[in-house]
């Protein structure tokens, strides 16, 4: 008898932990990617500021896996899904499934603007990471060039868009290079100077997080130098900047750097899965999926990490709140599906529901700053940020890297310096800084 | 009375040392270079095959220069220069100097057959290696995915053009890759059977070396796996692959992957600069130099590094070969600009022509192994190879970088595992390679 199929679509902390939930299992696993490595998105930000190296916080699948014998990686470019017949489609073939697990994860959402996309780079991917930390260099190298004021002026503006814990850390980490890295490096600018801008919707930073600690990151981020702008609305981003819905008034801000931390939505495969399946996606590009990650009907299919609309089984199976697009949540729902996949071929009843462990939020505003809130406790200052530092070094997949981020975090810390800096070019259109800047 | 204005341009070795010995003297540098930071090129062949991240072995101009006062650094594009008037023209303004010193560099040369670089990248910068690291991991990834058996043959295939040391360092590290890096992580391939051929014109590898150590490390390189194919002449590069002219016999070799580490060539701004001097280049597009690494009729403009001409003084003054374009004679060649300039407005007489001191030859073949040549003693195996670690560790400008290098060189030798190996999207046109990932 041949061996019970799994094909899992997507790299990312769902998909790599059902994977390795299997591992053991009497079946046989097919792990497919469009990248030949797994992403630990916590920690790009870093990459982002130059304080890390893509290396240092990826991994590549096939060493993660290569002693797990009943899984195999592939390179591929999933298009799409024959449900009926139990297929993946690739770009240039198919794979066969007896199970389909789908963990093709978010990308950046531009609530419908998409044109603001090319402006305002999101951070979701390596290459973003890039694109963010050339655009950010490279606009303190040209302010430093610049001889008109006010263009110098907004050379060095930088406006993040999004309070969440990507913004804050952002935001934060922008307000710690400009007064204490870039310190000296430059003649004519002095980058303390620079005016790093926050902006949000809503009324606080840390939406998720408890109420007082949201205000302890807004004090810290302020006291780094970080102008918190909350309660306002973003009406456009162009060539001059980004225009502010402000109460009844609009403001725009003239700045060349605008960074967009403020929206995810499904990826793409989220859609076509859902039209496969005869359903339709939720508004934000996920698929809803049923108390144990099926999708109705097609007890066969699981959707599970970000790509999921899942209600939250601990506020009642109707009236949840979707569960949140994070790790912890990835996680436990790939460790969740493989069990219940493993489950059902020893003929197990069907396991409970999905409940989500919820063990806290973090989240890091810079140096020696953070707040944590773990179950009942909460946490901030130091105590908050050495634990964040604790938790995110044990969550990097390989040993190597733990130290190599380790080493690198200590030495910043230490010289306030940050060496992965260099302005490398990516792979996508040029922007409109770097076109300047080989152009001009 | 205004200082003395000294612009240079170029940040490697030459340019960076030249800076740095001009180090409190009493005048104006300007640092110009197109990119922001130094690469510390003779490890660029480790980022291409996944062993280092691009942050390990580059280094912000500015941090590294942050403390010189004298200087500043300037990202610019230098596109003519006018003698007369003694000014760099910038792609968007100029800059009036004194002193000029040019270390443009060089760039990989296709010996007039410029449409074999899309198909060969060289490696010289660090968009190059991201390239090479692309091509050399995707090849391997669609040979796991290809049926047909000659085309997974010509995947599974990378042909080296160059046997000098970046040409060894390059096939004995592939050859270790597909040996015991990716052993176990392919289901259907076994990556020890990929074929490394190392080509050359010359009837020996490293020819700058004694005749023993190259036979030395020829051999190392077969006992890797690798083949040499010496007194070889490439007579094409294409889609199907690469074509060799053996004796009066042509013969293909069907390879997915070539890689061209067979010549260098000048930056186009050294026929600029020569141009503008009334003199020509020399074939190689190098601008040939008085003894004193002036230029003629030009006291005042000095040339040096790989884009220097510069005869041998050891060898007499008239008859001498030009010096190799390696990293030392930039060093020497910086140091003795800076200390000449500085003599001079001094007012002390004209120092002797520049003399290179050769402390010798060294080449690393992979674990263990490598061949090195340091005044009349000769080196080979561990020690050669300990040698070379420590010498080229040493020369990596940033502490912190010293130690991720240490780490990683110690983790990748005890597990035999190479971390940085993500396929990125690099700026630049996409290779076929990559479009047929993407788009079969």
């Amino acid at each position: 008898m041949s061996l019970h199929r799994i094909v899992i679509v997507g790299g990312g902390f769902a998909g790599l932990n059902a994977a390795r939930a299997l591992r053991g299992a009497d079946v046989d696993v097919t792990l497919v990617d469009r990248r030949n490595f797994h992403l630990f998105q916590p920690l790009l930000y870093q990459v982002a500021t130059g304080g890390l190296s893509p290396g240092n916080i990826a991994a590549p699948l096939r060493a993660i896996l290569k002693r797990q014998r009943n899984c195999r990686v592939l390179l591929g470019d999933v298009v799409d899904f024959d449900l009926a017949g139990r297929k993946v489609m690739l770009a240039d073939g198919h794979l066969g499934y007896d199970s389909l697990i789908v963990a093709a994860g978010a990308r950046t959402s531009y609530f419908g603007q998409d044109q603001w996309a090319s402006r305002a780079p999101g951070l979701k991917s390596i290459e973003d990471a890039l694109d963010i930390r050339r655009r950010v260099l490279t606009a303190f190298e040209q302010a430093e060039r610049e001889t008109d004021a006010a263009r110098q002026r907004a050379l060095l503006t930088f406006v993040i868009v999004g309070g969440g814990p990507t913004g804050v850390e952002l935001a934060g980490t922008l307000a710690e290079i400009a007064a204490h890295t870039l310190r000296r490096e430059f003649r004519r600018i002095h980058p303390r100077d620079a005016r790093i801008v926050l902006v949000d919707l809503a009324l606080r930073v840390l939406g998720a997080f408890p109420e007082d600690l949201s205000h302890e990151a807004e004090s810290k981020l302020r006291e780094k130098g970080v102008e918190v702008r909350l309660g306002v609305k973003v009406q456009g981003v162009d060539d001059g900047g980004i225009t502010l819905q402000v109460g009844a008034t609009t403001e725009l801000i003239a700045a060349e750097t605008v960074l967009w931390a403020a929206g995810v939505q499904g990826s793409p495969l989220g859609t076509t899965l859902a039209r496969a399946a005869g359903c339709e996606p939720d508004r934000a590009g996920r698929v809803i999926v049923q108390p144990d990650l099926t999708l109705p009907q097609h007890p066969d299919v699981f959707v599970i990490g970000d790509l999921a609309h899942c209600l939250d089984a601990r506020e009642g199976a109707t009236q949840g709140k979707p569960l949140p697009g994070v790790a912890p949540v990835a996680i436990q729902q790939g460790t969740y599906v493989a069990r219940l996949i493993v489950g059902r071929l020893k003929g197990r009843p069907s396991p409970p529901p999905f409940r989500y462990f919820d063990y806290g939020n973090m989240a890091t505003i810079g140096r020696s700053a953070a707040v944590a809130q773990l179950g009942r406790w909460k946490f901030r200052g130091l105590v908050a940020w050495l634990l964040w530092l604790f938790v995110h070094l044990m969550q990097i997949v390989r040993f190597e890297n733990r130290v190599l981020v380790l080493w690198q975090w200590a030495w910043n810390y230490f010289t306030f310096s940050r060496s992965a800096r260099l302005i490398t070019e990516v792979g996508r259109e040029k922007s409109a800084v770097q076109r300047n800047v080989t152009e001009r």
